[in-house]
């Protein structure tokens, strides 16, 4: 059976140097917040990346206190016995940097002024934060990676460290990603970059961290759910209720479905900081695995490991055929891969909601995997 | 072939009433705008209602005046020799209550305070909307309707004239309809109100029409185009083409779908006011053609006559699985109806964007009910 990684802590390095990112600038010193779960074997071979998504961090699994009201963000999958078993594995997460989760990014000081970068932070790419994760990975002493895995940005990720470190990494499991975002997606974050824009509060970006422009963070925040979730799910979750509280006719009456988005979005404002967020926003529009490379084919060509492929019907924020196009250049290339199409009702969010649907592929392909098969 | 009608002129006509809302309030006077393209016949069998979407008006066809750069929005269909052949039929069409294009709505004067309407205006559904056209097609002495036909908003009128008037209508032609709107559709409506409650001009509704809510009003609007299209006809459109004026690496810098956004929510502003946007979407909100009535099949029961329905396969909000819920119902209780699922990447829009791909139905179907088949 499965157990919990119990109390586990949050540790930072920081890295004297500066990291040449894909739009030329440089950015340093850079300090990564990461934590870790599980030992490294003796020989080194048994660590597994963890890519979070936009808004997740390096708090993976466990509790940092035993209060903590919930654990990890991937708890499900972290832990004892699990899919991701520490009693076999050495599990790493962290930060990506951009975040606001202890990881270099907009709150940061600039030592070069001594005062916060905000809008003078570098606009990064998916590219740059797995170059600084490589940072990490070789302090650590990890001469080669597992897997990387990751749903949604943390899919982008385990997709471009299979193509820029390809010596290093024996598989990548990407999960309800993209090979690139689409002008969809990139409408979605448009909408959620003007209702900041539009708030007083944020100052192009001055804002006081106490306060924030919480009005626009919340909307922005409700798109973002939006395209997580789906019709299915919504109709499941939500139906055409009408809030008990309030009148039909009241012209600020509400639907359950608004009032979630609503309270949801206010309770973002506490957990996360806004320039964070649109920078992430700004990386996940720019994300193209043929960046600098002659096309798509050029890109995975370089990739030398197995991977292992999930995308969700009802996702229509990266829907299954924008994986498919990934995968059918890998077939065309003749490299080794499995792709699976999972069927739930839970659009984007589903790797979230029902692990349970496609972990036992993983599980079955960690196995192959580390007994180099 | 084809023609315009022309110059016409949009006109008005107040009814000293109160009507009897939903909500139960009273509304009234009841001014109603609204144009006419071709002639009644003697026996004032040859009119067909028009109804239009959300921020639709009463201008659907020819030119003000000969210096209009546009025709009116639905001039590809009406006009001598086109489907709504206006040699042939008595076209009518008239703004909905709610509206700002000189229907009564919360812009106008509430005779009673001598002041704006504002949010003291009552929450409206499409049916009273229906309610306040009957009163027109009184007016103008028009004992039944040949068809009422209409898409989006335009689709709910039409279904509720059917089961409202059933003595008076003839048949109904609902394009990209729902019988009631989901949560999904709730939940876009939801964003837009709150990017407009966020702005600080909106003022709780009490803005100046010179200074409106700009901002809050542009964001709304962008919300509602990104609902409009599809995946399909974004990447048809703008494709992930960034704007030749900014850097890739500009932290303000667009994407072409972000620049349209943008720019089309701003010209926006210029020709809907904020107010009539909210209420006419509460109406959409609120739709559900079983309201007041024991479900779906106790509603559609009281319909009388043929009905032909449209839905577009990229349409996802209004998907057809939900007209097909509608004409299910149909079938269970006999009555007469065709249905045409159109294959079009055009999303919502596409029932303004490839008319040719459903008009032949709507020609053919029209030729029938005039003869009385």
């Amino acid at each position: 059976m499965s157990g919990s990684v119990g109390i586990v802590k949050t540790e930072y390095v920081t890295f004297d140097t500066e990291l040449q990112l894909e739009s030329g600038r440089l950015l340093g010193p850079i300090t990564l917040a990461y934590e870790s779960y599980g030992e490294l074997n003796a020989e080194r071979s048994n660590a597994i990346l963890v890519c979070h998504a936009w808004t997740g961090d390096a708090h993976a699994a466990g509790r940092h206190t035993p209060q903590d009201r919930k654990p990890g963000w991937w708890d499900d999958m972290i832990g004892p016995g699990k899919v991701l078993d520490t009693e076999r594995f050495f599990v790493l997460v962290s930060n990506v940097i951009g975040s606001c989760h202890g990881s270099t990014g907009p709150t940061s000081v600039n030592p070069r002024t001594g005062k916060p970068y905000n809008l003078t932070f570098p606009v990064l790419m998916v590219r740059d934060m797995v170059r600084a994760q490589k940072l990490l990975v070789d302090h650590l002493k990890i001469p080669s990676l597992l897997t990387v895995i990751g749903g949604s940005m943390g899919a982008m990720q385990s997709l471009e460290w299979g193509i820029l470190y390809p010596e290093m990494v024996r598989s990548i499991v990407p999960i309800a990603g993209t090979g690139r975002t689409s002008p969809m997606a990139i409408a979605l974050n448009s909408l959620a970059r003007q209702a900041i824009f539009n708030d007083p509060m944020w100052k192009k970006g001055n804002y006081k961290p106490e306060h924030p422009p919480a009005d626009g963070l919340a909307l922005a925040r409700a798109v973002g759910h939006i395209s997580f979730l789906s019709d299915a799910s919504m109709h499941l979750k939500f139906g055409r209720r009408f809030s008990v509280r309030d009148g039909l006719f009241d012209f600020f009456g509400q639907f359950e479905v608004e009032r979630y988005l609503v309270y949801n979005g206010q309770n973002f404002v506490d957990r996360f900081d806004t320039n964070s967020f649109l920078y992430l926003a700004k990386a996940l529009d720019l994300y193209d695995v043929a960046w600098n490379f002659d096309g798509l084919d050029d890109a995975l060509s370089r990739l030398a490991c197995p991977s292992l492929w999930f995308a969700f019907t009802s996702d229509w924020l990266y829907p299954p055929t924008q994986t498919e196009e990934v995968v059918r250049a890998l077939e065309r290339l003749g490299k080794p891969f499995a792709y699976h199409l999972i069927d739930s009702d839970y659009g984007h969010d589903s790797f979230l909601v029902e692990p349970e649907k496609f972990t036992p592929f993983v599980v079955a392909f960690l196995d192959r995997i580390s007994k180099g098969i």
